[in-house]
């Protein structure tokens, strides 16, 4: 199950860099590092930041599945401007958005670190790649700018570490941070959710 | 008194970093990731490069002082422009590159490392969450471009280096370090020294 | 005769950094800073990706040589227009490339990384810097956009991994690797060879 979510995760996020690479007219060469880095960054960032080598550089179902991403966003890319806003891929994201979140909670909890370090890590895990996708195509992040996403990964980033101290099962708490995750995402779409600005 | 300097720099650096976030039209969750992208990512660079786990991951002090510069940012919106200019501003300013380009040299010196270990661990906590923020921002980043900024730090990295080698107290070093930073900070404000360009 | 590529490899992406920042009218820090990272910045993702401080923070010769090409850079900086297109330059950054390629890879084969490691070592270690250079300068990087040369470093890192599986000795698998990275650039910018893009 839990596999089963990275697998689409990892897929989706790097669907989403192969998009961006072609909007930017990169060849074929740069669209796959980006859809690479969308999907591998994440996870890279989280094992860096727990000082750990990248998971990502020794389990080569990391490369595959987000290179299955890669070739579906080229195979499809005729059908892009449907594609992107249908509700398939916004699930798919959604789900990878909740599944990155709990596994940066996972690595945190597994180092021992307090409530900072499990808003740090999930966040990171579950935004760093998206961050760099749009670093690379020379845009301003977008989850910074005007999406109600990261706020998911970090209310489920804080909602994992209250159940954590209240002594539940892993199991359980992964599972109700990520559909926790999920469904704030699927309903900020849903209801075009925004935060505040000021101007 | 040094955990003093610290706290001024890491919330001048998180202000400084919300300021650009309300600037780009950032939501609330924007302009905190990047108040605490600027505050905590030269640390986080520094512990990377000497291959440990980020400090602020564990001690939360580093965030919650990173926040209170973020509030402070957000509350006073109204008068940026007088108080960015302000020098109660510019004076915390130099004080955290003064703080951060000595904590970037005490690690090189737990590292048993050369002068260009120095200047590069000194220089990189200094500007290092800087060049984050501006980055991030879609910005070249200020510190390489227009600003007698970074010079003090590199010239306080030497300074450090140099001190270390006549066989000073530590405390001593770091102070003379400090104080030599922030001296050379303000007077390049006051008389608006500039590097020479080419063109 | 390794160490003779390497110090090449250092002169010519401190240059290119340098040219960049020079275009860019950044002041002489900014050059400098633009400079050292591009050259040092590929080898610091690579030893930071198999957990490792980055060398050049130890060994000297790294930032030496550098700064070298940096020199060089402002040195010659009226004749850029005929330096950047002409084949001492192009051979001297294709040797670079090619020496990068082959550093990235000695350090899978120390990690016992697999084949994908071969390649994101190979790959970050040979256009890291490049890529660092051109986030810094506000651009979307170079590598990704429009020029057959990252995929001569995969290329090479493939190879290498191949031939390492076929028990070659260390020398001539390095040597095989290092000559067929730099005959395809070279055949690259000869025949102008492009990746394909979709419109």
């Amino acid at each position: 199950m839990f596999h089963l979510f990275n697998i689409i995760g990892l897929m989706t996020f790097a669907f989403s860099g192969a998009v961006k690479g072609i909007q930017k007219n990169m060849d074929v060469f740069g669209i796959t590092v980006l859809g690479l880095l969308t999907a591998l960054g994440g996870g890279a960032v989280r094992d860096i930041l727990v000082n750990k080598s990248p998971e990502m550089l020794r389990d080569f179902s990391y490369a595959g599945f987000a290179l299955l991403g890669l070739v579906l966003a080229m195979l499809t890319r005729k059908s892009y401007k449907e594609f992107v806003h249908n509700w398939v891929f916004l699930l798919s994201d959604a789900l990878g958005l909740a599944m990155f979140t709990v596994s940066g909670c996972l690595a945190a909890r597994q180092n021992n670190l307090g409530v900072i370090g499990f808003i740090i890590l999930g966040l990171s895990t579950a935004v760093g790649g998206g961050i760099l996708r749009d670093v690379m195509a020379g845009e301003v992040p977008l989850v910074l700018v005007h999406e109600f996403y990261a706020s998911c990964a970090l209310a489920g980033s804080l909602l994992f570490w209250l159940l954590l101290n209240l002594k539940m099962s892993l199991f359980a708490i992964s599972g109700i941070s990520m559909l926790t995750v999920f469904v704030l995402r699927v309903a900020a779409i849903k209801y075009d959710w925004r935060l505040p600005k000021f101007s």
